[in-house]
């Protein structure tokens, strides 16, 4: 079920990244380029500091044709996608999860500290965005104040927490996506954010 | 051959690489670095994404050398270099060829999947080139339009090909150079473009 | 006396990263990233280029609450952090020849030629800044002419001349420290400025 539900969130994070790469106006090259990052560079990154090899995408190398072939597909749905808005930030949060879970499996079976496993649920859930805003050369959105990376700490501590508590693994994969996924839906509708750090160097002229 | 066509490569990436940074008013540590990421980065990144250590220039630092060397060479000679506008984009184009078979010859050594070996050549041939425009400050040029990237494609197919069937390897490493650089080159000439994904979000309105 | 000079190094720059994270109102998360990237980001780096496993701060997650809790508490502080600008400047410079001596110390453990020591330890002490730089969308501050990068790599040349000469490691680590230390200060104190590469392409015109 988790492998279904990471289909289904690099195929929606390849559509929503190729309209990022369309609004900059980039070539097909740069569209796939830009899904790929954003869909598997957080869980590429995680793989990298945790020298955990081979990689996703190079042990199974058709995910890069998934990502590519729906960041295509993409061209010329524009217009369509860009009125699912409402599903595709669902479907975004679903990923953010189902990235964090996977993340924290990882780090779990790589036995580092919990601190750790919390980190690498967290590198796997956000930093394909943060990537893909580097890329396009904007500030990365995720600092700009939405509750994002607090959902993906929250669902990877509660996955860790739960399955220590001894509660069998896949009621806590469910559980935590659930919950998750709730906190990342709830924070969109009513638009809570994280407090900023508004620091203007003339402030005290 | 491939290593002398390697040589000749870096030397003038890290020379056009000069020039970019002496755009931005960089200092001399600056204009080395950016001479580095552009040569060396494409191959690093492979490297890191393939587990596959030691680094090219961590095993052989002279090339290290021998790229800042080029790199501030460049800082007297830029209205030269400059001027050799098209020496330096054709010795571009036989780089981005070059190190596209190196990278595919590192993936097959691997033992990778045919479209990794292609992806190593891909990254081998452009890493550098949008490591330098991160670092610059840039939307990468490479997703600007330029048939670039889909000749470091092309050519790492028809390497990989002609090596599964059975052309003897120097042949294939020849052939695979003859025909991307003269397609780079046709592409320059002739201003062949990528199509672009200009995606406008008001277009709907 | 490396441990606590790299604790306290990794706390100012931690500080001061918050404050560069604080002049783009980031968020809360977005100002613990940044000082995480800037203090630890260096040695990451490094690690990843030398395939030297595990991470620092995967091996030992609690310098991660550190530079967060730093992060955070610079937060309330600004307005001190920023009058301390001084002081802050010297801890920075401290931390500089500490990670530049740290990095030298991995390169030589991991048995790599003299060149690529001295490439660890520049690596170690400059790259969590151009990090930081990248992800707050700015051309590196360190490409802008400071003494920075060069201390940095004289004050590695000093320190693995002087152990390749019989010097024992504790009086090197001194002696590097102190002259790399005296070096940058004197350099902020006199506005010391490597020369820049001042190109612009409509010179010759």
């Amino acid at each position: 079920m988790l492998l279904i539900a990471f289909y289904i969130a690099i195929t929606a994070e390849a559509m929503t990244a190729a309209l990022a790469a369309g609004r900059r106006n980039m070539d097909w090259f740069g569209v796939c380029l830009i899904a790929c990052v954003t869909a598997l560079g957080g869980g590429t990154l995680r793989d990298i500091l945790l020298d955990h090899y081979p990689l996703v995408w190079v042990e199974n190398p058709y995910v890069l044709l998934l990502v590519c072939g729906a960041a295509l597909l993409t061209i010329p749905l524009a217009r369509l996608v860009d009125r699912l808005k409402w599903p595709f930030l669902l479907l975004d949060a679903l990923g953010l999860v189902v990235f964090t879970v996977i993340g924290c499996n990882i780090g779990i079976e790589a036995g580092v500290h919990p601190i750790i496993v919390i980190v690498a649920g967290m590198v796997t859930g956000t930093a394909g965005g943060i990537l893909r805003d580097v890329l396009c050369n904007d500030i990365p959105l995720i600092f700009q104040g939405e509750l994002y990376a607090t959902v993906s700490m929250i669902t990877g501590i509660i996955y860790f927490a739960g399955l220590g508590a001894g509660v069998p693994i896949d009621l806590m994969v469910i559980a935590s996506i659930i919950i998750g996924f709730g906190l990342r839906s709830l924070a969109l509708v009513l638009k809570w954010e994280m407090p900023k750090f508004v620091y203007d160097r003339d402030m005290r002229k």
